[in-house]
């Protein structure tokens, strides 16, 4: 896949994906344009392109549609309730693996991770999601070997995430070997992401 | 104010207010119902209740309109380039003067302050900023004390975060002063906030 035209990032929406599990991502990859030459693209999109209502209630419009979204690097999938109904939807999951196919990066943030295990993406292969589910990622797929220490695993062309702020960390991580340590720490200073939680 | 009718959080957006210093405010406060006796609405809020494009292409569309959103026991001012437009509208200013004056607490992420310098409502008062923009928001209201090392400056009335992914800080020192550390604690472990940055 040519990056000539810039490099694609694709970040899917869909009703009840957790708040930060978008926008955490979309923040540290959009942030990546002003910091870059290889000028990256972020956009989202929802199935049809029409506006989603997320976990917490925030709504919002993505800028494309799956169909018009076009040839991808990396295809982001946030995690959230709303993957309970993705993950039961077996037209989805065909989707899912017709863009794993031509894609080189697909990338989980939380229970994301679980929609890319009912797919089969995650067969045999390290993966990581939110603490709580665990289980349920192994259940899915006993294949899968699940990281319990790790903030994200990086397979190689797939890499997931634990629970919603780690998609931060991940974000920062995929900019950092795409790019280089260096624009990521330019990204990290931007964002003044040096946290000191107070409890 | 009373809060039997629960607490009422809302956080303003405008074009050009920055993704991740909504959104992260708003992922904590929004968890919190999930963790609370207290019962805490949190709401996003436009001038007109119309949607915003916010400052790196996120189109949202708020809850509710400026006049709609009510009493508020929280308002939450995000930062970003859009901040430059409203620190010059003197209507705005004029409206924030007025919310001030009948709510609790006025917060601001990031850049979010430089509007409230504009509006005076930092006036002598301890106070942080983005770091690139210490300098800025002295010269607004140079009776500013500007605290270059805080995360968040919480002076009482009136708080306000550094750069961008400091909200998420700010947002979980206020449910911890305005509940309990325990709740805060319980936020912190939902939204698996222990970050981790990989460079």
């Amino acid at each position: 896949m040519s990056t000539d035209g810039g490099l694609h990032v694709g970040i899917f929406v869909f009703d009840e994906a957790e708040e930060l599990d978008v926008v955490g991502p979309f923040e540290v990859l959009a942030a990546w344009a002003e910091h870059s030459d290889i000028k990256p693209h972020v956009n989202t999109f929802s199935r049809d392109g029409g506006g989603v209502r997320l976990a917490k209630g925030m709504r919002l419009v993505p800028a494309r549609s799956a169909d018009d979204v076009g040839p991808l690097h990396l295809l982001l999938y946030p995690g959230g309730w709303g993957t309970r109904t993705m993950l039961a939807d077996h037209r989805h999951l065909e989707w899912l693996r017709y863009m794993r196919a031509q894609t080189p990066i697909v990338a989980s943030v939380c229970t994301g991770a679980l929609v890319l295990a009912a797919a089969g993406l995650l067969s045999g292969r390290p993966a990581t999601t939110h603490r709580d589910h665990y289980d349920e990622l192994a259940t899915i797929d006993p294949s899968i070997v699940v990281d319990t220490e790790a903030r994200f695993v990086d397979d190689g062309d797939v890499v997931t995430s634990a629970g919603v702020s780690a998609g931060i960390d991940m974000a920062l991580h995929l900019v950092a070997r795409l790019e280089s340590p260096d624009v990521a720490r330019a990204i990290k200073r931007a964002i003044q992401y040096e946290p000191n939680s107070p409890i």
